[in-house]
């Protein structure tokens, strides 16, 4: 079929590596390229010697020209990104500018503010219309499959969904006391960031782990879980007409915000240097120093993630609840892949994303957003590429 | 009436200072000795032009050279050991060589071992006798005014002690969500050490922290506290004859003890160097330097310490319970001296151990603990400078 250009080399970037080698029918071809190339290398290396064949290149992705060069040179079908949401742009640049489709799995932050928001990405449509080239924004798992969970809903379940609750559990465990998945920059600004949900046509803003609710995973049991603000609410609020309230909710442990809280106390997670020894240092990175390597955590960390949506609507006159997940094991997806679920529940859709464009089922000039296209193709993708989803339809609601 | 030669120049030597200087009839003279000698000018500053007169000079407490150099220049009618508990012993030999009476607040520990026992000064029992001049050991709080209570209870309130149990406990808010009043390091040994009693004649060993009580103090209401050993047990298991059961529990509140699990949980704790921007740094010594300055808590501490002996025993063959506490004002002692409780009630009993000795009313070759003295002068003394004591004769009493 054709060839992807992916951009980045961290944890998602490997698992899409893989799956691109698992579907070589459609990614004859694929180019690794980041900052640091040996990282690059290495992906290569673990790959390489099936059908898919694999180069790699050295490019900063914040530098529209060296990924317009790179992108010249290697002529893909597709810019893959699983680089940092910082660079959503210079690589949206550098599509216009050649004339490739684009596909992220996160929408773009400014470095100042950390504030996330589609606006940047959707002030872009009309140049992707004009280009005549694609750009699928967010197609991770949430965003990302929620999307395409919430257009089957709609196209199949329902004539109107009215409610959506996001569902994302993860009762991973890695064996430490405590341990992040991801930089405890990122950790701790989620559980510290004032939450919201969009309820009749408006944004409801709440303090930061102010609603709280519990909730009986299938497959995982009960857990603890809180309301946060999410980048697909922005979308789908847009995208499901009809819809009256739309909420995220993430689990978390009460070992894990009492570990957090507790080292906001002290001081451990500020950013401001403090002087010991004669010389500056910042307690979140000697804080990150002390922590287990989130690296070193896919090997050890057993248990499953569960994520999903429940919906509430009509359909045929009458009132109805549906609800749709995915369950992944940790330790499958490692020894699968060599990353546990966090990263694999991300990946497999970047490169099922990726795939829906490459073979033209999604292809339409614009930037859009993953619900806005049929569902259905990718629907059957989850289930051959390792993210089977199941089906209830008479689930617990979340009050 | 004569001259104290004070080693040590920390928050309890102040104290010690404060109330000498409260105390001239007997302390016409004192000098402050530290290896900081800065740190000795600063309290002769603060405290000279009253009746005593404050001299100030440097030593090494590890040297006994040195400290016999001072001693005879010095020429004191006591020895008031302040510094830290390693240096009991090289302290005691100066004392030895020099034939001036000793007394410290705190039993000797070697620096390797961190482990505490008075073996190692009761060795010197012999050697202060034949040399006619006196040491009295532990003449704090606890050790020192529980011993005291101890010896009291049997002259005035018992024919037989059969249990004792010592309570410990501080209400004091700082308004920090956590803080240490003195090292890190000790509170953190202290709460992860095993606990120990003793009963019929043994010691009984148990986990750390493993038994808990509730208890109502009076005056600062109902507390959790835990067994920890205390080395005032060793000396009273000797002491009191007759004794079946010797207890010690110390408060800690819940946040307080899940703040040090969860530094202890992710390293922080740790006294094993890592590699942190090409530098090692011991991860205690940061934490140290992230959490407030033991020193800022004085002035914004609040509250009341509450410490005392439960006694239970047999009075004209009848059965008998007493209590026997004093409660100490944080704000208060902060107002008095510029210390808060902790450092006044272990201050005031060193000045007035040194005043026993110095008064003669304590006086008699040897090594003594100060349960083997008359508890009476003493427990005047305490009602006279700060230290108002309780009696109860129907407490409640720890399961």
């Amino acid at each position: 079929m054709g060839k992807a250009l992916i951009i980045g080399a961290g944890g998602v970037a490997s698992v899409v590596v893989h799956k691109c080698c698992q579907n070589s029918e459609v990614f004859e071809e694929i180019c690794i390229a980041s900052r640091t190339v040996s990282k690059c290398d290495a992906l290569k290396e673990k790959l390489q010697g099936g059908k898919t064949k694999i180069t790699t290149a050295q490019v900063d992705a914040d530098n529209v020209d060296e990924l317009i060069a790179l992108i010249n040179k290697e002529k893909p079908d597709i810019v893959i990104n699983v680089a940092l949401p910082y660079q959503d742009l210079t690589i949206m640049d550098a599509c216009l500018a050649t004339k490739v489709d684009y596909m992220d799995t996160a929408n773009y932050e400014p470095l100042d503010t950390a504030k996330f928001e589609y606006k940047w990405q959707w002030e872009y449509k009309e140049k992707f219309e004009k280009a005549g080239i694609t750009a699928l924004l967010g197609s991770g798992f949430d965003p990302g499959v929620t999307g395409v969970f919430s257009a089957y809903a709609l196209k199949h379940e329902f004539d109107e969904i009215h409610y959506i609750d996001i569902l994302d559990a993860n009762a991973g465990d890695h064996g430490y006391p405590f341990a992040t998945n991801f930089n405890p920059e990122i950790n701790i600004r989620e559980v510290t960031a004032n939450g919201s949900y969009w309820e009749n046509g408006d944004w409801v803003e709440t303090e930061p782990m102010e609603i709280k609710r519990v909730y009986d995973f299938p497959e995982i049991g009960e857990k603890d879980m809180y309301l946060l603000h999410h980048e697909e609410l922005e979308s789908l609020a847009l995208n499901i007409t009809g819809i009256k309230r739309i909420r995220f909710f993430m689990t978390f442990s009460e070992r894990y915000l009492t570990h957090l809280k507790v080292l906001e106390n002290v001081g451990m997670t500020s950013i401001k240097p403090i002087m010991f020894e004669g010389k500056e240092i910042v307690p979140l990175q000697f804080l990150k120093a002390v922590l287990p390597d989130p690296a070193s955590l896919g090997p050890r960390t057993k248990g499953k993630t569960n994520i999903g949506c429940i919906f509430k609507g009509i359909k045929d006159g009458k009132e109805k609840t549906y609800y749709i997940y995915n369950v992944c094991d940790h330790e499958e997806c490692y020894k699968e892949v060599g990353s546990q679920a966090i990263s694999y529940t991300t990946g497999v859709p970047a490169m099922i994303g990726a795939m829906m464009v490459m073979t033209g089922k999604w292809k339409k000039p614009g930037v859009y957003n993953i619900e806005e296209f049929d569902p259905d193709p990718f629907m059957d993708a989850l289930n051959k590429f390792g993210l089977p989803w199941k089906e209830c339809h008479s689930p617990e609601l979340v009050d």
